[in-house]
């Protein structure tokens, strides 16, 4: 029997168990990372057997949190009796599948994702949590364990990551609370947000100048659009993954609503991403050529060249913004 | 007598006066101007006659807050008898000496400044507050007003403004809460972000345009600088202190200790900017050429040609750079 958003079962599962083994999602980021290993510090200070798996290796910049430096790519062997997933929708999440886990096992699953697919014999899903880390501070008090700084550090990286720097809108509150109560224990805010916003690869920025130069402002200034050909990738050094966010610069002019940065993965193959401020709907728009995402932010492939892709994406986006306006 | 460091007599001057006269600082920003209106509506809640004033317009990205735009630059005439100051270090933050507030008026100062001169009869000053808006939370919620979305959205733009969105240092556990207490009012996060942050001129896009074209990275990548000719603030179409901060994206780069932006004012007026991370102390740096500030962000003016101030720059910072690393 599955049972759903159980918390209090699932505190008294763990309170049990001598051994636990925590795992967190493919392409970590600072709230998965930061919530398994908080949570692992506070199971180990109730004196219990703590594992800490993830499938890749920690990204540099959260090398700094403590306990990093224990998580290990190797699943544990032989596998625990309890296993806790952190920020994972699904076991696919983590590269495992039910199979990988001994019947006798008992599964529990913390998440914040409204995905969620409930594969655990106990869940605590809470979808209006900012990140998984909220979750953890309110799991962490209800085990009674006392936090320490190391704690505190890992917690609000895992808050700060999830939401945006207290930006995004899934931001409540509770996020607030929670924040205040880690920085009563006492963290370093300056290192933190060294390490995780002042650690980009030089080859990102090189990007950045590169779909700057290729910056064009039309529609009388509410449509930004950028491009990056498979060669600015390349004299960047830059992998595809780190053009993530640089649309945002183009977001961020004034009188700009809609921002459009195009790829080229290939010569036939064209990847846009497409973000709106205030009104458009850019899903209606990345739907026109196949794709789709949110109101605000969407994304689509085209298979043209840049400079069809260019044009057909602008002519669709002024189109829009001419409708809109006139409503 | 000055009495410093006096809320409760500080509101209980406001709670008797029919008129109050608020005034915020040239340059406005964030804070003071979201301060102002905050503790203005409140007053006008309780019935009092309130009169803002600023001696500059509003900045066109602060527009969206309610009541921006009963902010008058003209001086309340005849001034009011209780004057209350928002944000301002001393009187000549508004353009304003003492001869200009009548013999039987009382002066109310509320500042969050190290560098306030306790230029009012009745003086509240709290340097740990990251903000005025921290204090006028505490301001408005002492004269037991309700609060509305409306004093809520000044009050978060005013946090969220001076804390450099909860990242700065000045940042503490109370930032946190009062910001908690006012999500809980209502505010609508993503229109104040974009309005905020969202904001940029083109030029200023345009100039870190140029400046990432001529970003070098030095002394085994621990070094980044950038330079800005007076050309390239012509051709941007940008100002001056639309620079400001563009260091910052130097800075950002893994493995950058020291940051450098040089802006050509003149052809031998060289104005150089410095940042740094984790250890370096930039201010002796700064120092050796005349300049100064704090250990992490110091700045100095170079009066020869760019190149030989870029080499200059960059000599001592390797310099320094070497030494450090050598204890």
């Amino acid at each position: 029997m599955i049972h759903k958003n159980t918390p209090e079962e699932m505190i008294e599962v763990i309170r049990k168990a001598p051994k636990v083994a925590l795992f967190s999602h493919v392409s970590p980021d600072g709230d998965c990372i930061g919530s398994m290993l908080a949570i692992g510090l506070a199971l180990e200070k109730m004196g219990k057997e703590v594992s800490l798996y993830n499938p890749n290796p920690v990204p540099s910049y959260l090398a700094f949190l403590p306990g990093s430096s224990r998580i290990s790519q190797a699943l544990p062997s032989p596998q625990a009796k309890v296993l806790l997933f952190v920020d994972c929708t699904d076991l696919g999440r983590v590269n495992m599948s039910r199979s990988d886990i001994p019947e006798d096992s008992t599964v529990l699953n913390l998440d914040h994702h409204i995905s969620n697919l409930f594969f655990g014999d106990f869940n605590w899903v809470d979808v209006h949590a900012s990140s998984v880390g909220e979750l953890a501070v309110t799991f962490i008090n209800r085990l009674g364990v006392e936090f320490d700084v190391d704690m505190a550090t890992n917690l609000y990286t895992a808050i700060v990551t999830d939401s945006g720097c207290f930006e995004y809108s899934n931001t409540t509150a509770q996020t607030h609370r929670l924040t205040a109560d880690l920085l009563d224990i006492g963290v370093d805010l300056s290192l933190i947000h060294h390490n995780i916003f002042n650690q980009k690869p030089l080859a990102q920025i090189r990007l950045l100048q590169c779909a700057l130069n290729g910056l064009e402002i039309l529609a009388d200034g509410q449509l930004a659009i950028m491009t990056l050909s498979a060669e600015d990738f390349q004299k960047s050094g830059a992998e595809q993954e780190m053009s993530e966010g640089l649309v945002n610069h183009a977001r961020s002019i004034a009188g700009v609503e809609v921002a459009v940065l195009l790829k080229e993965l290939s010569p036939h193959e064209i990847k846009g991403g497409l973000r709106s401020n205030l009104w458009l709907n850019v899903n209606e728009i990345a739907a026109l050529f196949g794709g789709g995402g949110h109101q605000r932010a969407a994304g689509c492939t085209l298979r043209i060249p840049m400079a069809e892709a260019k044009q057909s994406i602008t002519t669709a986006v002024e189109e829009a913004l001419r409708i809109g306006r006139d409503h």
